[in-house]
């Protein structure tokens, strides 16, 4: 079997050649069937595929309420920048993550939301010794066109602080 | 051969078993022999291992002046969130990266610098169509306890901004 | 004669009583005849009254260009903070005002802009003795729906930079 | 009486002239005699000046806990911008000013803090209409050379949101 990725949402088999959609495709085709809400449960239920940013970096879904969610991330060499920490773009893309998710768990479907901008703040290094981690989104105030959330990485055995975000998203129908 | 890591910069052989020094324990141990423009360097000709979440994400050191670099990258499906786009993580830790280095090349041996916030701004949406980025960090002020830098990541075709950002660090020796 | 605020447009007379409007309503009621880049220009030449809070805080118009303006400011004992500083909070007023400054000039008649976000980055320490400074608001990116700008306060004297911020502006039509 | 500033602490007469000490001087001149929570309460109790620019802008003290402060402030027309709202500067001093404190109330005598950014996000217009507001800063981490905290601005009638910012600081002894 061949895994090439097709332009197009529509899966055939020609010439004998399967073409296998990108998991990113069919994620995409498939977003448009779910509510906000619907779509993570999806996707922590196996229903769905996980994102490929999430399965590339290791971020898992752990709760979703309404508002809110919880994903779970253990630090990795395989993450680390030049000077032994894990990069904080890591951190920066599991915060942006779980504030987007937190979000999109209000919105009904047929609506997007993307990221205006993101502020993350680094308060305690984060390398292999710190152990798996826990991630928080909050939603701060959905409005009409915009929403504003908030995100914070605690140490999963202590419960420490170990990053804050916000982000304001544009809420598009 | 059995890769496995070891928690100490030694590298050794006993009972029969190699064990092989992870990358990033490598470019940790070596880093304090290298000024920060030196380093950078190194690791663009291959003579130090890249950091390996450049690796894994694709990030390539074109150039290296001081006070700025610049870095490019490819969008690639594997960065994908769930809604069709390249992760707006993935260009925050390109941003994280340039703005460090730009930062990093007016450091001498010894000296580290670490990354208080960043705030990242999207303009437009990066996919796989939108082909090879330039990212560039520039320095603004570096003072003796902090750093400020801004970076923004341009389309490789047309030279449009795709995203900006800023950021504070502290320089420790 | 006394001076009332009333809290509709109209100015009347009354039983002898003159109503005064108010120069932030008088501003308010005035601003939908102009385009951004002209209602700037009838500020600085007096043929509208200043924004209350420049007024206040000093802050006077220099240049404005496409896409671009300069204000200038002079740092005042009455805006200390506790600790013998030039409050932040002055410069991000300056800062939020050329940013958003910026993106008026670009706008037609009836369309407003607000602010969603601001970040500011303190370099150098802003007193009495700084003497007169500049600030300039740029405009990154003007979407559709959004603008992005950044902005430097720079001291008059040397060209060092003080301050520098970047925002994201929702635009309405 | 001529008042007059000195640019030392120190209060003299000469020559039949009476130099009086501005209150932003007396205030930086008498700090160091304070702890970061005694400074804030000998200022609510009127032992001390209010800091210059907390009284241009009508801001008052509430609450001082530690690591925690709340203020009060009432929106006026003199502080509008020219399109009918109070200017996002004065939300951003506000927010600016609670967070500092926040911080400021963990800090032993001869300690200082100074602000490296701010990131302010605007949820709900400010006008004349709004009433009253309450704003808290709240101390997120305090390291040893750096502190994080954030604030949050509420109607005072109904507890509604209507902006919120974080802060990284630094700290000097």
């Amino acid at each position: 079997m061949t895994a090439l990725r097709t332009d197009h949402p529509s899966v055939g088999t020609a010439a004998g050649l399967r073409l296998v959609e990108h998991p990113a495709d069919k994620l995409t085709r498939l977003a448009r069937h779910y509510d906000g809400a619907g779509f993570l449960a999806a996707i922590r239920s196996g229903e769905l595929p996980a994102p490929p940013i999430a399965d590339l970096l290791g971020f898992e879904i752990r709760d979703i309420g309404p508002g809110e969610v919880t994903f779970t991330y253990t630090p990795s060499l395989e993450h680390y920048n030049g000077i032994g920490l894990v990069h904080g773009g890591v951190a920066a893309t599991l915060l942006d993550t779980v504030m987007g998710c937190a979000v999109q768990t209000l919105l009904p479907k047929d609506t997007t939301v993307s990221t205006l901008d993101i502020n993350v703040r680094y308060v305690r290094l984060l390398t292999v010794r710190t152990g798996p981690v826990f991630a928080t989104g909050k939603t701060v105030h959905r409005g009409r066109r915009t929403a504003t959330a908030e995100g914070q990485i605690v140490e999963g055995t202590t419960g420490r602080v170990l990053a804050t975000a916000t982000t304001t998203m544009l809420i598009q129908s």
